[in-house]
């Protein structure tokens, strides 16, 4: 019995592969799936079996595979981004057919997904680059998703991908077209570095409690708890409050304690940080956040150095009022993540603009508030931002942003300066901080940086009073007045 | 009558191209010049004779500028990175014979002197790519030379350039064979990077002192003065306090204050922020270095962000105790430089490791003691901390640096909270502080990072207690330990 003719096929299928399969044929849409080592594909069609009959079809073979699709054929691969992209667009569009579309759903680099989409437009073929966040746990119950590329076969697979993506109440589906081009993917790369942002503002927060507070982590447990019913509500706070309830199965006290403090990456916070320097956007908090990853990983080194300078130990024993800490850290680490997000998003908009890629900030948010591992709250209140004002130059300067701001801002002065004092490093929140701080000042000392580059390098400067562009020969000057 | 065979040629006659070639003629090298606008090249050789009748020769048409200089033929181009490096090299090699030479002395992206390198080395030609440091003035009467490529062609122009560059007592002329491939390139760029951060800090420093302390112009060039008779000595602090002095020429008051607080900048800065994190290397008060241009570029945004948030003003009324302040900042500066240059010098070595380059970095702190931008007596004592220990994992932990960064943290610690007090951003300061914290610290929060990154992605984390590699299921274990 010949088997039925799918609506999509998806190539590619690891765990995050074999959940969004299930997810999209759970939603109703019967799905040809294929993998180069076919154990995987028997495995994927045995889970749908076994969680409800789901609609998945396995193929071991490629052309079967793709020929099993409805025209226009639609495949999503879940492969790992470079090579294996190439690779595997090469395998399957061997069996395609004008008009046929090809998905990348990794985190590729978005210049890879303009390459490969413009290749495939000279085969009249279309290309998506979609982000998927969200985790396995996301691409199996809804993740969100980032498509961008070719509008045509967006269009193709919306009624698939609007039932899929994560479901938020009284804002829709997790999903939307973000634009031509590497755009989903780009998009999907500053959300990463957002949430190495998030993640490393948790962390100072959590060392500033612990070090300084001196909180067990029962009591952080339950702070994190009361943080996730107000203004910080999040996956991120949701799970950190779990992290610290998890005993140790290997020994005595908790598992958190018994994690090595060294942190993994992959490439997208790389990125970010690479794509905030070549467009000449400020990111500290997100740098600061790569940073803390990169310096986590001395561990051997830091062993050393704190030997060294164990005689510097500041003891810091003068009395915190455990309450008055918590309720400065959670304000603090809201005050900060604002100008985190503020970073991500002016990214995202420098890009927009070079690439003319007319990019929705506030839908953006809008997409992230389900499904992914940034998801909180806090994401709405960007959307009303960007609702009340599409051109807003910085999230800062937002009335509702920066009257929260104004009303944390002692707060968060109060938890850099205790930390500084008390020689735990919150390289976040202090970034974050000194981009409040030199955001929202009218004058800068950039003067003299200018006026140094004018004397040894002629660079010219402006000045504030009269327009044009001047350059002065500060050295002969100087040699007359000491004379 | 014939004119006379040349030592050497150089190709590109802007001023630093002019200058160099006046400054290696009055070393006594006959040298032959050459410029595509021939205005620039009567301009050059009217030069040389004004300023003491220097053996420079002028050539209007490139072959005859080739075949001018004796063989093995070296010229050094002096013209913008990019297009018009290759465009000259096209130009000139059409006339040069195998085992001749060309030099690449401008800011190149490295791997572009890599690409050069090996299609001239095709072809019989030897190349370098030459980092040359100290702006006009230095190109005229002694440069830093970082010179990389082909041993056989250093070797061949090695006493031009021991006259040719800067001279120091006691630790000779500042140039030395950097390594093979693009090393010279990118040393030179890791240079401006850490010129990047010492003027960052320089600002921040006078911010300080101009906001909080209230210190006239004049009280800063002569706090300055002061300064660069210790241990901060080097030509920015020096140029620094010269800029102080300089009065308005447009109108009443000092120049400095009339000059606009937007910085501007060149490529270098941007690729050593790039590289360090393709190279996993913290590089924090770069990064904050570079942002500061960046915002400082924003300037009608910061207008208006000031209005917003002119509310928040903190009117810091507090006295401050001026010499107290001058001291404090001057040691803050101090130990935020040291933390900047350990920065660099590890970009320096995790490149030099990555490449099999085996780069000396004793030995490029020697050479930046004179001619280029970062002088400064301070490179003494890095030197002297890789000759003590040539595998020093970072200068923070040389015991000398470590003695000074101990002696100073309390005035650095107090001026970076003074700052976060009184709404002064300071971020290459915070950065640099925040960067000592982290990297002296036997443990780090990141422990809970990747517990997270375990939770939601199963990237598994390592143990404090047991070897090995693990994978916990926090959600499963959380759910049941709620219920």
């Amino acid at each position: 019995m010949a088997l039925p003719t799918t609506r999509i096929g998806l190539a590619g299928l690891a765990v995050m592969g074999q959940n969004l399969a299930l997810n999209i044929a759970e939603k109703g849409f019967p799905i040809s799936v294929y993998n180069r080592t076919t154990s995987k594909v028997d495995e994927t069609v045995e889970r749908a079996k076994l969680e409800g009959n789901l609609p998945v079809y396995g193929y071991h073979d490629p052309k079967a595979f793709v020929l099993s699709i409805r025209k226009p054929r639609v495949v999503i691969m879940l492969v790992k981004a470079g090579a294996p992209v190439d690779q595997t667009i090469k395998t399957l569009s061997a069996f395609m057919e004008k008009g046929d579309c090809i998905i990348d759903g990794g985190n590729e680099w978005y210049e890879n997904t303009e390459r490969r989409e413009e290749a495939m437009s000279e085969l009249g073929f279309l290309y998506l680059g979609m982000g998927v966040s969200g985790g396995e746990e996301g691409a199996r119950n809804g993740p969100s998703l980032m498509p961008g590329g070719s509008f045509e076969a967006f269009k193709n697979i919306e009624d698939i991908l609007l039932k899929v993506a994560a479901q938020v109440p009284d804002s829709g589906p997790c999903v939307t077209y973000i634009g031509k081009g590497g755009s989903g993917n780009f998009v999907k790369m500053i959300h990463n570095g957002i949430e190495y942002g998030d993640m490393q503002l948790i962390a100072e927060a959590y060392d500033v409690l612990k070090s300084v507070g001196k909180l067990s982590n029962e009591e952080l447990q339950s702070v994190f708890s009361e943080w996730n019913k107000g203004e910080l509500l999040s996956f991120l706070i949701e799970i950190t409050a779990d992290i610290f309830g998890i005993k140790d199965d290997k020994g005595e006290g908790y598992l958190v304690d018994k994690v090595l403090d060294k942190t993994g990456m992959k490439g997208t916070g790389k990125w970010t940080v690479q794509q905030a320097a070549e467009l000449s956007v400020a990111a500290p908090t997100i740098e600061a956040s790569l940073d803390a990853r990169f310096l986590s990983g001395l561990k051997e080194e830091r062993v050393e150095a704190a030997k060294v300078f164990k005689s510097g130990d500041i003891v810091t024993d003068q009395p915190v009022d455990k309450q008055q800490l918590i309720d400065d850290v959670r304000k603090a680490l809201y005050a900060a993540k604002i100008c985190s997000y503020a970073q991500g998003m002016n990214l995202i908009r420098a890009k927009s603009i070079e690439k003319g890629w007319d990019l929705q900030l506030g839908e953006l948010a809008r997409i992230w508030k389900g499904g992914c591992i940034i998801r909180a709250i806090f994401l709405d209140r960007i959307k009303q931002a960007y609702d009340r004002n599409p051109s807003l130059a910085n999230l800062l300067v937002d009335p509702e942003f920066a009257k929260e701001i104004l009303d944390r801002q002692s707060a968060w002065r109060r938890v850099v300066c205790l930390a500084v004092n008390s020689r735990i490093s919150t390289p976040g929140m202090s970034a974050s901080l000194n981009y409040f701080d030199s955001y929202s000042r009218e004058s800068s000392p950039a003067n003299l940086v200018q006026a140094q580059r004018d004397y040894f390098g002629a660079h010219t400067y402006e000045r504030v009073d009269i327009e044009g562009s001047y350059h002065t020969e500060w050295f002969k000057l100087a040699k007359q007045s000491r004379i």
